[in-house]
């Protein structure tokens, strides 16, 4: 293809799966709304849950919501690529969209914990970026969730704990991001996405020179 | 570190050698002109030559300009990084300076050809990361060079040549960029900067959790 002088150099890629993890607080559901507001061609990546609907919540967007047989059946089928009992309910991310967005050179943003990007990274290892977003530091995490006033102090505490535990797996991510000013996070997350689809790794064998 | 809960979190990471390589007539002066200009913390490499200085080129701006003697015995003292032939006059990056910013956590932008980037490689495999910007088009590439006015046919035939030997080499680079509009063209370097400086591998041991 770089051999035609008048033929414009036309990449093809891979699509990329980004996932994002943070602990509870730390402020991973604004920043990838935003991203997803503001980052053409990125795509939410829609889970599975038996969890039944909160208010507002509309199946299709913000969950596939199925019943628990169904769910074990899809398992039982390989169907997902990850997938996590949390508290009384499963919650699961399945293959096919997945594997359709890669072929097809489109990106996905997943919002992932700990556990789902450990069991995505086995089958995606080299289409999949994982970025672990940190609140500045513990004492403003545990000011943000009793600013919420919705957690108990126990629930609190549980938290935390959690967040720092998680936290040690950040040696496992490709990247991490401060969460000090939602704008600066932001920007750090779209200079991460421009530059893993700037990566020639990523371009398809036919379209290298 | 992860441990206070008053402590912001702070990490000290290790400073990266970003080398932009490019086609002559690809646009690399302008683009890594308005990069320093516009990036925080990024500094050039200033290069070792035994080419004498051009009107207006300032000793220790543009170059540190040396005898062919003095760039001779630096070079059997092991002091270049790498080092060229281009034309009658010897071209080289030092190693010190390369080594302190890495060090003290300071990034370097370098000017640099596809034979340096693969010289110093060797050196700085992890610290080093490789940026080839691309012209639109051949064409395009053709049109810039004879809109310079400064080169005959000959030249210009011969510049193309290289041009796209030197595209060969793309698969050995980190990350690609098309020049086709350089604020564009900025734009993703910019995000490749920001991305490299949130990766987790460069994290220093000691602030890994």
């Amino acid at each position: 293809m770089l051999d035609d002088p008048d033929q414009s150099f036309v990449f093809f890629r891979q699509g990329i799966l980004f996932l994002l993890s943070a602990p509870s607080g730390a402020g991973k559901t604004t920043l990838s709304g935003q991203l997803l507001g503001q980052v053409h061609d990125l795509h939410p990546s829609i889970s599975y849950t038996t969890r039944p609907p909160r208010l507002g919540e509309v199946d299709g967007q913000d969950y596939h919501f199925i019943s628990e047989e169904q769910f074990v059946r899809l398992r039982g089928a390989g169907a997902f690529a990850e997938w996590a009992r949390v508290h009384d309910f499963l919650y699961g991310t399945a293959r096919a969209p997945l594997d359709e967005a890669l072929t097809s050179g489109h990106d996905l943003l997943l919002d992932i914990d700990v556990q789902g990007v450990s069991q995505l990274k086995t089958s995606y290892a080299a289409s999949s970026v994982s970025i672990f977003v940190l609140p500045p530091s513990w004492g403003e995490l545990e000011r943000r969730l009793r600013g919420r006033g919705t957690d108990n102090d126990e629930v609190i505490a549980r938290r935390l704990r959690r967040a720092r535990e998680e936290a040690r797996e950040l040696v496992n991510y490709h990247y991490w991001v401060v969460n000090d000013q939602v704008e600066r996070a932001v920007t750090i997350l779209q200079g991460i996405i421009t530059a893993e689809r700037a990566r020639v790794l990523r371009l398809r064998e036919r379209t290298v020179v």
